[in-house]
């Protein structure tokens, strides 16, 4: 069994080739960034992924993690170790503010690097990475002295953070929530209430974790519009930013799953815990989704790196294992050929390697937008890459991790009864898979957000602007790229006719967008997706040279094999999506 | 959590309704059944899954089997109570021949009992599920005194059998294999050899295993022609029949992987151990294909299992679950709805309906043929029976689990996050289903089965007969049924452009059939689907009334859904199908 090679070639062709990250994406500070510095950041990291990290993958799958007393978790063996490394290298500080000890790298990068960690090691990475993901809440959220005490601390990776939204009875519907936050004297709050599905709630890596816990004021307004967001650190700070006392909170239990069993998902109980405000009273929703919406592009990166990592495992096996008899094959040896000869067995590897770099491409497109959103100098590009961005983000998260889960499972085919087989490694991806497209808002929420809120609630205007930037694309193209600029066109086509279709119907029957949302999501991904091929189809036809990089061979031979065979799923889609569903959304269904 | 809940209403539907089983599929004996005492083992069976065999689905998924000493091999808890039970009951002699204990019943309504038992628990119900397989194929080509010997005990359960195919370097390629059997002076053969993946190879529910062990004979041929089959019990059967010296065979390790932790995945070392050959020499793959292709609708029939199971637990979900509004709701109380009302919810609820009950007709369809093949009385009808079952088989094991591991994963997705929690049990649904698209020849093999031999071989013949059938139905239906038998006649002509188009192909391109195969399947899959769908709204409509059994009114809704909303699916299909593959198929791809 193969281990894990990071694809930092295809990584570099992205950054470089595709986005030009180095002149487009300057580091927080607006210093440019080299592609020498890039390519040693992704050569590092790479190398972080696949020889510490990726060795731990599988043991981690096993052992799990465990609670050898009450309120204590394990991590399994190597964690730890794994862990104090990537601090040592700086690895947590950099997509950090350089005022917090970090190094400003841009979005676009620091999301290269976490597919490599999630590829190598999904359960791992979700540590680091949640952390991030509190850093970035606090970031934006924070009054100066909350930034100045626990950003560098979670900069550097002493400190840990988690998100804390989840309970028995709220999920989805965050306005059920019950955990209350009583004001103290002094300026604290107590903090009540139980807390579920808490990714690294407890862990055995850092010295202190400081929770963001979404949580309702004595007075505040039912729903939604009566959330605030505290900060509930496990061991207070001490005026010098020590560890101080421990905190009212603990780790009631973790949770037996199906996958990620290296990462710790805990129950946390909250028994007038001490915690702050972090930004204003009844306004945590919204300061939640700052960090969510980011957050969601995070895990479709996620989705990316699983998925090339058991593309990997199958072109391995593929090319190795060898039963019967291809009609054609150029060279025989042995009694039977490599499977890799079948063409059905190239079907399954060419449908995932053009899912894993058409959704890289996607997902880092999306992350540069971040980038300019939050550090471009011309306004008008800010507030044009937000709405791209606003539109992408549920994209790069449903249909990435839809795709991760579709390809993991093929990847597993390709092994044929091996794949099952635990020692294998490549069941473990798709059980790993399989959270993604149910965390950090399940799929169909995220098909919600970008069919009602998205595109309804602004009568198509943002979806036009990311159409007409694909249109413009596929009218540019001379003769040469017409295999892909034609049917760009026609699927930019079928987008707008959709768009229009379901703006129409949404006026006459309340219940039609959600009936059509994954499918409307999944069509705008195919676009996306669609775009990123002939983006990439045009570079490489521009590049490529009889006796060089076979990557561009490589790229046109894909993208010809995404526009023959997976694109036409968009034809089921639109028959789907011109479907009227009130016979079963409006009625009672006491049959069902 | 909801436990399994036997659809015998639904059988009920399929066999009396649809199939009129009692009328058309006689007993072993030619004596009719009549709907009194099929409903009777319905109800029966249904019990005993719900009740004795559902109950250790997830205990039996945490505990898996264990190994407590070399060649032992421990069953969970409970499993051995429950297959005594199974024993006394009688249902392991369900559906054997009346001549050695059986009580000859036919093959759809044996199928519609397996289709409970691996609904309630699959791990469980592989064993007596794989012992029945070696008993049809002992029957198929056993002499006298091998039958006389053999098969009272396989229908009694009291000794349980095998199929020993697989071994390390030989999976899907079996003239690869290597076993031995060497000829001794008594008329026995001295085996040896190691096969891996063979399900109950060895367990402590039974006194005695008889292995079916493909292995080569000294003279014979390479190949596929070179292989004989061999009777190799566990223990050596006295003069009597009883329990012997045991035999010079063990099993070496069982198998760590995804789900079915409760049956017991064995490598078999046969060290010289004694056989006797089954059928003719140099003719065992043929005599075990007889097998195979029965043992083919059965995983089929247990892909359905799973997806019922999954479904239900889906809806029982979505019923108590109260999240968030639905736009319209005729009764709202509490603070939020049942997840029920929201459309996305009800778009998967009715895909895994649609799809469990369209390939438990069909299944159920295909396995009357084999009652027709095997008993029918006129040879016309058997040829016939044979020809469309020839044609079925490759479809219900592919399309059926195919469709298993996606409503069982979208089943999850009902769930939210919660669907990841192991002791929720529905993601062990998707973990057990995983393993069908790989066993019994996996799906790829079946999709080249279908397009090559079953198709492409006789010129479409095969096809041209039932989708002949398929378009009569659809012509013969009145105005009513319109919205059904147009799109059906539709999908019929999808089909035939798309079978003259492959055999156009095969003559200039080797490797068409290939990269068409797998999309030609589901495809046909879908005609299937269809047909049946249409025949189901068929009845429903002309028996349905207002205050009458709600089944008619969810059968035609159901299906308006299927036609609606997923055999658009075929649009796409027609598409890929269209597509010249010579590129890549042809090709190095040493870039890959």
């Amino acid at each position: 069994m193969s281990g894990y090679i990071a694809p930092v070639r295809d990584l570099r062709f992205v950054l470089h080739e595709l986005l030009e990250v180095s002149a487009t994406s300057p580091a927080d500070g607006g210093e440019a960034l080299d592609r020498e510095t890039i390519d040693q950041i992704l050569d590092a990291a790479g190398s972080f992924a696949s020889e510490v990290i990726a060795p731990l993958n599988g043991s981690g799958d096993r052992e799990g993690c465990r609670m050898p007393a009450p309120g204590v978790v394990q991590t399994p063996a190597g964690f730890r170790e794994a862990y104090d490394r990537f601090c040592a290298g700086g690895w947590t500080a950099l997509a950090c503010d350089p005022a917090h000890g970090g190094q400003g790298m841009p979005s676009v990068l620091d999301n290269a690097l976490y597919e490599m960690f999630c590829g190598a090691n999904m359960g791992w990475a979700a540590y680091p990475g949640m952390s991030h993901a509190a850093y970035t809440c606090i970031a934006s959220n924070g009054d100066a002295e909350q930034q100045a005490l626990y950003l560098p601390r979670i900069a550097s990776g002493e400190w840990a953070g988690t998100m804390c939204l989840t309970e028995p009875h709220a999920g989805t519907d965050l306005g059920l929530l019950r955990t209350r936050a009583q004001p103290r004297a002094d300026g604290s709050y107590a903090v009540t209430g139980t807390k579920i599905f808490i990714s690294g709630g407890e862990q055995d890596l850092t010295d202190n974790i400081v929770h963001l816990v979404l949580a309702r004021l004595p007075d505040a307004p039912p729903g939604v519009k009566g959330i605030s967001l505290f900060i509930v650190p496990k061991f207070l700070p001490t005026a010098a930013g020590g560890i101080g006392e421990r905190n009212a909170l603990a780790c009631g239990s973790i949770e037996r799953k199906m996958g990620i069993h290296g990462n710790a998902t805990c129950t946390m109980n909250f028994d007038g815990a001490t915690g702050w405000l972090l930004g204003e009273a009844n306004r945590g929703l919204a300061a939640m989704f700052v960090m969510m919406n980011h957050a969601r592009i995070v895990v479709g990166v996620n989705a990316i790196g699983l998925m090339e990592a058991a593309c990997q495992k199958a072109l391995g096996y593929a090319r190795d294992r060898t039963q019967g008899r291809a009609p054609t094959l150029a060279a025989r040896s042995g009694p039977a050929d490599p499977i890799l000869a079948h063409a059905d067995v190239r079907r399954m590897l060419l449908t995932q390697k053009a899912y894993v770099e058409g959704t890289r491409a996607f997902a880092l497109w999306a992350s540069q937008l971040a980038d300019v959103q939050h550090r471009g100098a011309d306004p008008k590009e800010r507030e044009r890459a937000a709405t791209l961005l606003a539109l992408a983000t549920p994209i790069v998260k449903a249909f990435s991790s839809e795709l991760a889960v579709e390809c993991t499972s093929m990847a597993m085919q390709v092994f044929g009864g091996h794949g099952f087989i635990a020692d294998n490694g490549v069941e473990q991806h798709l059980r790993d898979a399989r959270i993604i497209p149910l965390y950090e808002g399940a799929n169909g929420i995220q098909a919600m957000d970008l069919l009602g809120r998205k595109v309804l609630a602004d009568g198509g205007a943002g979806l036009g602007l990311f159409l007409e930037a694909v249109e413009q694309f596929a009218q540019a193209q001379g003769d040469g790229l017409r295999e892909f600029a034609e049917p760009l066109s026609d699927v930019v086509a079928l987008a707008r006719r959709a768009a229009r279709d379901q703006i129409e119907r949404a006026g006459a029957d309340p219940n039609a967008a959600g009936a059509a949302a994954m499918p409307f999501l999944r069509l705008i991904g195919h676009v996306a997706l669609a775009w990123m091929w002939a983006r990439m189809a045009a570079l490489a036809r521009a590049r490529q040279s009889p006796d060089g990089d076979p990557i561009y061979r490589a790229k046109l031979a894909t993208a010809r094999f995404y526009f023959e065979r997976l694109l036409p799923e968009t034809q089921s889609l639109a028959v789907v999506l011109g479907a009227d569903a009130s016979a079963w959304t409006g009625a009672d269904l006491d049959w069902l």
